[in-house]
């Protein structure tokens, strides 16, 4: 499958070099059609692996994964465009973090909207479901780094574009009993809303982890 | 101990049953001093529960538990008094829910501010520790309901006051380990926005649960 992944950092790094381990062709997108990192991320993973502008990525892929900083999301969508954009799923994994107040971070977006529900309002012909925000990278692309299980959520008013990204957290690793589907898209609210105790939790625990839900 | 229980329903006489049976003496504080259900409770509960106004209450009590629907906190604790909570440790199991537009709810105060803090402010002089808000009553008071291990959280700005905390969950058969200390008071903000994600869940599950913190 074509993917385009938003974002250069750590998270869109760990997502796209897994995606080319798994056999699919993506480009990392970013501002820039010569973004050091993206280039430099590229030629590391191999021939499978390319890098453009956001634009190029969004046309490019069939799916597209936001890991930009939730700050700049809605900017790289728009940049995108609407028409590259339509009919495709989106997993977003962002997170509407606002670090100016230090740490631990506020949500510049919370409670009765969320950042998911804005980039859809943003490109409203894509399909975007929310999916990883609640756990590092590293965690979401082999979730076995835990001896226990865990779980995952996800979040979309599109049934298909859902089962589209539940196929792909089957492709990292994850058991179809530690994928919870929390509904639709309006569930975003509640996925972002955690990021806070993710946060709180981090500051005391200082390693990686992460939730399981004990019936 | 001489424990106030603010708050008639569910969460309320979950709380103060378990108190009595641990052997402390518990007074229900209500709106007022015949209130009906309260009254039912003391009967049920025996010799050590009895029943008055949240200002009975509070001035009885060594220690508060607030278990009053949040919308209805602030108003308990003003009609309590100041000068009857001043000095005592208030554990916080309230959420700031609003219903008003169906379920899943919102929160009436989130991100920048919380409902604990919100009390603190109502009562500066007591000790406001936020704890058990994150699961349902059965479980508060008896952590075993659940054959795996779980997590409860506590966040508080005074360290006596949630040493007192920790001792009473460790009394309803909390281990050490599963009570994790996320901080000062501004951590209630975190545990408050949990709930949505609770909220989500319990849609989806329909059963009892709770998060376990797998690292």
């Amino acid at each position: 499958m074509k993917i385009a992944v938003f974002g250069t950092g750590g998270v869109g790094e760990t997502i796209g070099s897994k995606l080319v381990e798994l056999g699919h062709e993506v480009k990392m997108g970013s501002r820039t059609a010569n973004n050091e990192k993206a280039a430099a991320w590229a030629k590391k993973a191999g021939a499978k692996a390319s890098a453009g502008t956001f634009a190029e990525a969004a046309k490019f892929g069939e799916l597209i994964f936001n890991a930009t900083l939730g700050a700049g999301s809605v900017e790289a969508f728009k940049m995108a465009g609407e028409e590259n954009c339509t009919g495709k799923t989106v997993v977003d994994i962002s997170n509407p973090l606002d670090f100016s107040k230090g740490f631990p971070p506020f949500l510049f977006v919370s409670n009765t909207d969320s950042l998911a529900e804005t980039l859809q309002r943003a490109v409203p012909k894509a399909k975007v479901v929310k999916a990883l925000n609640t756990m590092p990278a590293a965690l979401m692309v082999n979730p076995r780094l835990l001896k226990d299980s865990h779980h995952t959520f996800v979040a979309g008013s599109d049934e298909g574009a859902k089962t589209q990204v539940k196929a792909l957290l089957a492709s990292f690793g994850w058991t179809a009993d530690e994928v919870i589907d929390v509904g639709d898209l309006t569930g975003a609210r509640a996925l972002e809303q955690y990021l806070p105790l993710w946060a709180r939790l981090y500051g005391t625990l200082k390693t990686m982890f992460n939730v399981k839900i004990v019936r």
